[in-house]
């Protein structure tokens, strides 16, 4: 679609509007216009700093005055490039709209605003006994999380951004303000609107408040960080794991160069191996007995060094060496940037999947390394490349594409929990066939009529 | 919206195609213009009986040309009257679609036609190790349970039919054959097509097939059952061991009238006061544990008489009892109907909506039971009448509107599991606001533009 640049009386109405919290200056319209993709940036023409449903709404229905694409901001952490401004228009940013509204202890909910971060709701829910668990590694915003229904690694346990949103203040594309949902556990009264918003990457409505759900600390804690002689070994942990329902909280893989670029970047000195990072909640008895059952599944499977981390320090140093996996694997080539993919199967499909995987990797020049949350059957690549190097952006293209279609094949899907953005709009159609992308396409039509919401973004041209 | 009787080369058309699996005949309309609600019957033209995704599609096209309604049957065990044919049209009963078509043990999930009953999938499963957990009480369809959004009993721990249907394919109401999801256990790819369709009352489209999600049956399962001195008592019993996270399978409340019809209908000798049902499950040791946990709880708050049912034949007697109670409670008022409601609220708000609900129940004439999933919020009311009593039909709706307003005004929802159909259309607005509610019928329309699927369901008029 072609990019027409707003009216000058468009840019003066928001400016009246907004005052200060409206710039068209370059420094924040790049900021504004790249994600941790590698993308090239598309720049807004503008950016407007929310505070409030209102001023979301108010700058909706101007921008549907002037038909301007608007683009909602949460923390710039998205890594298919959903936020990139394709079309020009203006970067709605909501990382003003911080404040946590309340906190239901007894009800194991809190409401927040769009903008608040992840650890940022943690950080207020100190003391209260209660967490929110999902992580997707970055400190992304709350609203950000459930438009690309954002998950990590404790989805294992806890589910998604899909499961943990319970209701949602939502501005639609004609500037009317939707609550959906309810405090309510559950509900089957009418038809499922926060899980139609959940994932839709501001195409279909702006979120501006969350409600979601809380989970009790657990009583205990334990991690452990087992190598294994192959990934084969290690898949075969997580799939007789999940398989006797233990309720593990965290079990990630990582691949040996992944161990590698880890030690180098972390300082650790971990064995250079495929190897499982785990984590245990419960209660003392239950947490003592889970991670029995599982370093004896290990050893089965050749994984006999089993090491703890029971102490506070130690488990937040060995997550923290996990969370810093994806900076890790990009000291590895300096100067590099990320292509980041995941794909998601089904769990029986993922040491097969992984060593075809791996199969395609020897045939390319580039550095990748591969880990993920395979106790879901997700796992991703980050691929290193110069984005300015045509013959790395097509090797990188091509694992992308081999990874993805294998997925398929084996009844996954093509992205477990980054999204489709700009960078897996190409596999719609394969992974959910022409008529659902259609009826896709219709909803987006009926809410969005003017395409101003995200423009460019899930859907295939 | 009028009903206009289908021209009669319709009929023909509908009887080249199905040969004996389609009637006009007065038995079968009866049987399938009526639910397990207190609606009068609303008769189809025609009953097909379809045994293929194929017929689903053919059927639909054919209504399609001839602007005839169409509504697809389950089991019958809807109670709002979700089925009723208020327009007229062809019943499209999909009872014979019961083939399991796949278990996949290693992966924990179950691809099935939509007519297989959750009776029908567990007794597949016996052996497997696997269980599908929700237990709306009815042996309903998974089809119709996905379309009503179903949980039960278990959802506390296990979900509802939102959080275990992974995929399912669908016939759309212009004949298109859509697939929604996949087996990998999350996606981050589109939108939520899948939760679209769950619960929404085959307004939208035609469940045929669905992939579900299944359990490793628990090590260990222990049952217990605890009388109370207060229903204040017995929900803050529920409201303490759900906060602190202890991970009980099953938490159910019974008030003192049910445990009588209870008595009389099972032959038990149960102490006819609010009463709790408990069950745990997970290894030996954290059954165990779960329930020293609770039972101390329990006791704190004057629920000394635990009583343990461990033999799986106890535990059998125990839960058929409580599946029993709706039939138990239509005995207390030998040719009676039962006029359901259930709500959902926060489970901060359980205790005092329930207390509320039970001082409007003193003022009416008829006998009102109350019982339900309470570790979710969700309780039901058996309201017993004579619906041809207008007196008695005015009471149970002046009940039915008091504690759905006080659940609205409590933040929860007008119904937690039964779904909306044509009982709760009137509250949709309350519950949602207009603003939603328009979106929900904006997706209707551009889903089925002509409204025959379904048609008077959800959405108000």
């Amino acid at each position: 679609m072609h990019h027409t640049a707003a009216p000058a009386h468009f840019f003066l109405a928001l400016q009246d509007q907004f005052g200060s919290r409206f710039t068209r200056g370059d420094s924040a319209r790049l900021q504004h216009g790249r994600d941790e993709s590698v993308h090239a940036p598309e720049l807004p023409d503008a950016v407007i700093f929310a505070h409030s449903t209102d001023d979301v709404a108010t700058a909706v229905r101007l921008c549907q005055q002037h038909k301007v694409p608007l683009i909602a901001y949460g923390a710039g952490s998205s890594v298919e490039g959903h936020l990139l401004a394709v079309q020009g228009g203006v970067s709605l940013d909501l990382s003003g709209m911080n404040q946590v509204l309340a906190i239901h202890t007894d009800d194991l909910d809190a409401h927040v605003q769009a903008g608040v971060t992840r650890k940022q709701l943690n950080d207020a829910l100190k003391g209260s006994g209660l967490f929110f668990p999902i992580d997707p590694g970055a400190d992304a915003s709350l609203g950000g999380m459930a438009a690309t229904r954002a998950s990590g690694t404790n989805a294992v346990r806890y589910g998604t951004m899909r499961d943990n949103v319970m209701a949602m203040t939502a501005v639609l594309a004609d500037g009317r303000v939707i609550r959906t949902g309810s405090r309510a556990k559950k509900s089957s009264a009418g038809y499922d609107l926060t899980r139609l918003l959940v994932g839709s990457e501001g195409t279909l409505g702006i979120i501006t408040e969350l409600t979601v759900r809380l989970y009790p600390l657990p009583e205990a804690v334990s991690a452990a960080v087992c190598p294994f002689g192959s990934i084969d070994d290690a898949v075969t942990t997580v799939i007789r794991t999940i398989q006797m329902g233990i309720p593990v909280a965290r079990i990630e893989l990582l691949d040996a160069l992944t161990l590698t670029a880890i030690n180098r970047f972390s300082k650790t000195s971990l064995p250079e191996a495929p190897t499982l990072f785990f984590e245990f909640h419960g209660s003392n008895a239950s947490v003592k007995e889970q991670a029995e059952t599982v370093q004896g599944i290990a050893a089965e499977h050749g994984g006999q060094q089993f090491e703890w981390a029971t102490r506070p320090e130690d488990r937040t140093r060995l997550w923290q060496a996990r969370h810093d996996a994806y900076f890790a694997c990009l000291q590895m080539k300096p100067g590099s940037r990320a292509f980041p993919t995941d794909v998601c199967v089904p769990i029986s499909r993922l040491a097969e999947c992984i060593q075809a995987t791996n199969t395609d990797l020897r045939q390319v020049s580039i550095p990748v390394m591969l880990f993920g949350h395979v106790g879901d059957g997700n796992f991703h690549l980050v691929v290193l490349i110069d984005p300015t190097d045509p013959k790395e952006m097509k090797e990188a293209e091509w694992i992308n594409e081999r990874v993805v279609d294998r997925a398929l094949a084996m009844e996954g899907t093509c992205t477990g929990e980054h999204g489709i953005g700009l960078g897996k709009k190409k596999f719609m159609v394969k992974e959910h066939g022409q008529d659902a992308v259609d009826v896709m396409r219709a909803i987006k039509h009926v809410l969005d009529p003017e395409g101003l919401l995200n423009p460019g973004k899930i859907l295939p041209d």
